[in-house]
């Protein structure tokens, strides 16, 4: 059991998300037990690391035999999933729009992608991967019906702030940004970006430094 | 004109890149000047800031006009990119790997994937949306023949360590790796990590504490 915890970091969380992968993966292969310095090289962080993040969930292993895989992992998804899932809206189903519809599609049981949205009438009507595109009028209906609580924003960077906003409306209270805008929302509104072509030009410059350290 | 730097981090790296994105859509609308603290409204951070990170790249604007946007721009591009542009190599041509090729598509002519590889000989001697895809036998030859100097890793994450491992020696210095997976590589090697699935469970579970401190 993990004891409730309020004010954790998104970087305790980040981690614990990744302590929760190695240990399925562990678990998978019939791995018993794995101490924090093993847990920590999987997942790329130090053992004390790994001891500091667990303790603060509450969590504590026993010295001699490190923790156990299946238990840990339990308690992690305890901690981190809500048992009834959790369902997200797509708004924006261009290409990158319907790469996430494929890239989700079965992944997550726990968390789907339950209704799409855009302006183009092309697109409203039809089912992808699964999921229904829908006119984005309607969002505010189908979000309250359907219970969505999260949403990913695949929109061109021009007209992001206000889809957010048009989520923020409908109740939503964590969004998952891919258009590469700095999104101004209301503080209850917790935004994780993943900016693709940020990223590339970071990799870029950075790869580039890394050729004049090196001749 | 600004003056190379080593040593430079990789968060004022992200910011500059905003930035230049910033001024770009200012250059486009025709506005000549901008404020540190408008500048830094559109791209999130505080005016303070902005004048830091401009100064550690050696730029200064004018206290009374601001910045000379188009100026600017040409100095925050001759920083960031290189002139004859760089190439990048796709490993894994998936559902994510073929969303990613639709998705650089034409969108960054100094940033393109200019070739593709994969196992699956299905895969294999395509031409998805203007890039063709290779056995990842022939990765050695073609990296080299073409001077491709970056690598997107879009694979399982059974395999991202080797496919990355495979990628430095072909001499490649720097990552964009969407596989969930820690990466261990040499130091002189760029990694930037793109954990979609990381990104949605943080949000998943931010949403649901805020929603908790709000009722």
């Amino acid at each position: 059991m993990i004891s409730g915890v309020r004010g954790i970091s998104e970087r305790v969380v980040g981690r614990l998300i990744l302590y929760r992968r190695v240990l399925s993966d562990c678990v998978a292969q019939k791995i018993q037990h794995l101490h924090s310095h093993e847990l920590g090289q999987r997942a790329g962080v130090s053992a004390a690391q790994v001891r500091r993040d667990l303790m603060e969930i509450g969590y504590e292993g026993s010295p001699q035999r490190g923790y156990n895989t299946s238990r840990l992992l339990e308690s992690l998804a305890e901690f981190l999933d809500l048992p009834q899932g959790q369902k997200m809206a797509l708004v924006g189903v261009g290409n990158l729009g319907r790469a996430l519809l494929s890239y989700f599609y079965g992944r997550r049981p726990n968390l789907v992608i339950a209704a799409a949205f855009d302006i183009d009438s092309q697109r409203v009507g039809r089912v992808i991967h699964g999921c229904r595109c829908y006119s984005l009028d309607q969002i505010e209906s189908i979000v309250n019906e359907q219970e969505i609580s999260l949403g990913v924003l695949a929109v061109p960077a021009g007209v992001a702030q206000e889809s957010a906003e048009l989520l923020v409306r409908c109740n939503i209270r964590g969004i998952l940004n891919f258009a590469p805008v700095a999104l101004q929302l209301p503080q209850h509104v917790y935004v994780d970006n993943l900016d693709v072509t940020l990223s590339l030009e970071k990799v870029a410059f950075f790869a580039r430094q890394n050729l004049k350290g090196i001749s």
